[in-house]
C-alpha cells in the first residue's frame, strides 16, 4: 500500500507500519549497540541479547567458546533484530536481518574492532561472529 | 558453578552471568511490556517485537490475521525474550521463554485482557496468542 502525506510518498505494510528502505535500516543499525540474535539450540529456538557493531555491511559481535551462541553461529542462518521503542509516545522502529553467521579468523578482524564491541557476558577468550546483511527489513510506527 | 557472596549462594553460568530462578524470571516478565518473539517464516528465522502481558503463567500478545506472526504462532514452538539493559552502568537482565504458541478462542480470553496488551502494530481485527512458560531461563549481569 502506498499513501502520500504532503509531498512524501510512503510505503505501509499490512499492519499500517511504515516500511523502511535498506539504507535507513543500515543507518539505524549503525546507531544501535544492543541487538538480539535468534538461533537454534538443541532443536529449540532461542533468542539471546548481544552487543554488536555494524562494520561495513556486516554485524559483528563477540561470543565465548563452548557456549550455545558460539556453537550455533558457525555458518548457520540466523535472525538478528534491533529495536527502539517509546511506550509513552507509542513511537519506535525495528530492523530485522536474516543472514549467514560465521566466525571470523584473526586475519579478517577489522583493527580495534573487539574494543568497539563490549560483550554482553564476561569471561572466556572471545570469538568474533559476523552476520551478513543481504536480507534486511525495517518498520517504523507512525 | 556456585559462588558465595556474603550469606547468599549464587549460581553463575559459564559466561559469569547470574542464573535466575524461574520465580524471579516470571516476576521480571510481569513487569515488562515489550518482548521479542522468534518464529520461522518461509523457512527463515525471524524476530518480531510485540507488546505482551503475563497472565497467569502464559505470555499473551495480539496479532493481526494474515500476518507472518499470525501464521507462525498456530501451535508452533517459539522463543520469546525480554531484556532490560543499562549500557552505561553495564547492568541488566534477560529472560528467555521457549514454549508452544497457540491462538486463544474468545471463550478463553481473560476479561479485559485486550485492553492491557497494546499491539505494536495498528490495524486489522486482533487475535490473541498465548505462549506457555514451561521452559523459562534468565540471566543477570553482576
Amino acid at each position: 500500500m502506498t499513501t502520500t502525506t504532503g509531498d512524501e510518498s510512503m510505503d505501509l505494510d499490512r499492519n499500517g507500519l511504515k516500511v523502511l528502505e535498506r539504507e535507513e535500516c543500515l543507518l539505524l543499525l549503525a546507531t544501535a549497540r544492543l541487538g538480539r540474535v535468534a538461533i537454534t539450540s538443541g532443536a529449540l529456538p532461542v533468542i539471546l541479547p548481544v552487543n554488536f557493531h555494524l562494520v561495513g555491511d556486516e554485524i559483528l559481535f563477540q561470543t565465548a567458546p563452548g557456549t550455545k551462541l558460539e556453537a550455533a553461529t558457525r555458518n548457520a542462518v540466523v535472525a538478528f533484530e534491533v529495536d527502539s521503542m517509546d511506550p509513552i509516545e507509542h513511537t519506535g522502529w525495528s530492523v530485522l536481518v536474516t543472514g549467514v553467521a560465521r566466525q571470523l579468523i584473526d586475519e579478517e578482524l577489522p583493527e580495534g574492532v573487539t574494543e568497539h564491541i563490549p560483550r554482553w557476558a564476561p569471561g572466556g577468550e572471545p570469538r568474533v561472529v559476523a552476520i551478513s546483511t543481504e536480507i534486511v527489513s525495517g518498520r517504523r510506527i507512525l
